[in-house]
């Protein structure tokens, strides 16, 4: 038995892409244009770390998403939370709970998907702007 | 970076470890009882995939989940999809989607998390009762 991935669905592919791909730091592995079902599916995972990945599904035809609180997050591991959380808010994205700790980060995918960023090893030390950062809004 | 969990959370641990582990096949590879902040976290893993994770987070007093479509399912690759859902029906699992095609069937957690079951290699030869289950709901 092994773990395939986490599918998740989103909105704008691009967008989505964009938060995933260039923000995060996730790399595409694979794309599916299923023109007959209208749906596009793109396969990521972190570099280096190819078994273990998410699967957007892109709806060609706008769904409507709602929030449910059944799914919590996905949680990576990061070798500089700090940088990643720069490239992120460079990006234009919230840091729903910044690594104040200089160990654990919440951001959201624009699709409200929550994601943890945990610091390997060692916490980080303290370090501004975060240290100082008030969490923004819920994850 | 390194994928690290999948967190779901569930409202009752017990139904939920009866499934995500007798019935679907994870293992237990953490517990974590947190007094002070009322919850209980449980880590779990396919057999020989430790890397990968699920966390079922138990809040202690009890949360209503309501449902999105933005999170979509959990997916693992199994050596026998006839087995596993065999195993899953016995145990008072609806398959909301038999393998009919004898590669690929989904069933729901006690808080309706979709799992997608995928057969690792070659589809199986068609097979009874399977072959002929309609599908159940929506997953």
């Amino acid at each position: 038995m092994k773990y395939l991935h986490t599918m998740v669905r989103v909105n704008d592919l691009e967008e989505s892409l964009d938060f995933y791909c260039n923000k995060l730091g996730l790399e595409e592995k694979g794309r599916f244009e299923v023109k007959e079902g209208r749906f596009t599916l793109v396969f990521l995972s972190a570099p280096g770390d190819d078994s273990a990945q998410v699967e957007l599904t892109y709806n060609w035809d706008r769904e409507e998403f709602g929030e449910a609180r059944n799914f919590g997050h996905l949680a990576y591991e990061v070798e500089d939370i700090y940088a990643v959380c720069e490239r992120l808010r460079h990006g234009g994205v919230t840091i729903n709970r910044p690594p104040r700790d200089g160990r654990m980060a919440f951001v959201r995918s624009p699709d409200n998907i929550s994601i943890e960023l945990l610091q390997a090893g060692k916490a980080l030390p303290p370090c501004e702007p975060w240290a100082s950062m008030p969490n923004t809004g819920h994850w």
